[in-house]
């Protein structure tokens, strides 16, 4: 233990979380690192609930500001997706204390609009991830400890198998990227290898969100696009009768950018670690 | 009849319609107008099938710029939504002949895609309105004639009735609308009165959509907003917890607009019409 402990803050910026699952991921890191474990500090917003969501905007806000621009926090995981991230974007992004560049952010799904944001304002590492949420699915422990391994040690086990050394990568769920076109947070993404994956969303909607791309010249500044999992879509009629990957594939050819195949990414256990921005050497095993 | 007689050219930009129902879209016009009625032609694209979509994206866009670029075609009328106009957008903005903004354009849903876009390229008859597919709902006829009415003689009984002169209004699927956001087809909603409408989205959907229009600094350029029906919207857990006019009044309060009630526009039979731009004087009664 001692002073070289990891201290990890934990935020929701969208849905809230139970107090049962906060205690059941702090029981997994005691577990997972008998000595030198690192310290959760589950921030008490997170158990709130403003409609929708862990307090109301003001509340997420301040609480991510907390543990964003506290020195002592070295590492900020987001504990669930569903929505309610950029509704604290123009609230947080000009108030980040500059130490905030130096410590870890881990998360996906809705809160990938607040990592996009730090991504895009220079932040170094911001990385697509498991959430604290993950537990609840089958064999969640495993998607915990991949997050946990990561941002405690920085372990590299875990990382999307298919990243290469000097490539640059993105990883966003597909809907939460496509509400950041247009608006100051959205990063740049050209010369990037961008991962998507998509859950609950209808075919149609997953090619409606590739063309909001296409049409706004994001795809076609990309180096490559890779599909993850898209995972629960609803039934539609008319079917649209193209897969996730050859939706994908669609407008990779009608924008003239390779598709580069599957990313082990999605709304599952399975879920791959991936940093934004160079793969650097220091991952790179 | 005879070389007065006005000609309407129906496409289906997105999902395809069935021959069975222009016919009885046909009919009814010709009841409507026993004499000097329209002429319906229903570009044969409409009952083609390519997966999701009335033809695939040439064979729309084609169809669409035929009837665009025929001087001898008073006005285009959009069959039906569902997913595919956006699509075109590239295929048919660079196309149009200087003679396709004389004509009127009739439209809904994800037809907005184009209608929004032909408005933003300065094409000053177009409008929000019923479709032939609405015929499909419960009492359609009276849609049908509304539309009918408005295109063949100008009849503005059926306009919008909260629209005054000297303001400007755009009216639009609130999803479709977003989409467009950061593209070059985004019309300059500057000064206007934006009135959305949804279907079968979730309420967090409608907010996301809300948000994406404010971080993109779009809502703050209205002179007001206005929330037609929302319908359809699925049940969700966490419940939202706020009805979509408090949700539109939320957006309002945030960024300083007016909130100026609801707007008569949905995706149903009393689904009225509203002409983009400033509500001119030949409507004004």
């Amino acid at each position: 233990m001692g002073e070289n402990r990891i201290k990890i803050g934990i935020v929701a910026t969208g849905n809230r979380i139970e107090r049962e699952l906060a205690d059941r991921v702090s029981t997994i890191a005691s577990e997972l690192f008998p000595q030198s474990g690192p310290e959760l500090v589950f921030h008490p917003h997170c158990f709130l609930s403003s409609g929708h969501f862990a307090g109301d905007d003001d509340a997420r806000a301040s609480a991510f500001l907390e543990m964003a621009n506290d020195p002592s926090v070295n590492a900020v995981w987001f504990a669930k997706g569903g929505y309610g991230s950029a509704r604290l974007l123009d609230k947080i992004m000009p108030h980040l204390a500059s130490h905030a560049r130096a410590k870890s952010y881990l998360g996906y799904s809705d809160s990938g609009a607040i990592l996009a944001a730090l991504y895009g304002a220079g932040f170094e590492s911001v990385a697509h991830g498991p959430m604290p949420t993950d537990l609840n699915r089958s064999e969640g422990p495993i998607a915990i400890k991949r997050g946990l391994q990561f941002l405690t040690r920085g372990d590299t086990d875990h990382l999307e198998s298919s990243l290469l050394p000097n490539r640059k990568y993105i990883a966003m769920n597909l809907t939460t990227l496509c509400h950041l076109i247009g608006t100051p947070y959205m990063p740049d993404l050209s010369g990037h290898i961008l991962m998507i994956e998509e859950v609950a969303e209808y075919m149609y909607a997953i090619d409606r969100y590739l063309c909001h791309l296409a049409n706004a010249g994001e795809l076609q500044t990309l180096s490559g696009l890779q599909m993850g999992r898209c995972s629960l879509i609803p039934d539609n009629d008319p079917d649209f009768g193209m897969s996730e990957s050859e939706v994908a594939r669609h407008w990779c050819s009608k924008t003239g950018i390779r598709y580069l195949g599957q990313a082990d990414i999605g709304h599952d256990t399975d879920n791959k670690i991936v940093p934004f921005g160079e793969f650097a050497d220091r991952y790179a095993s």
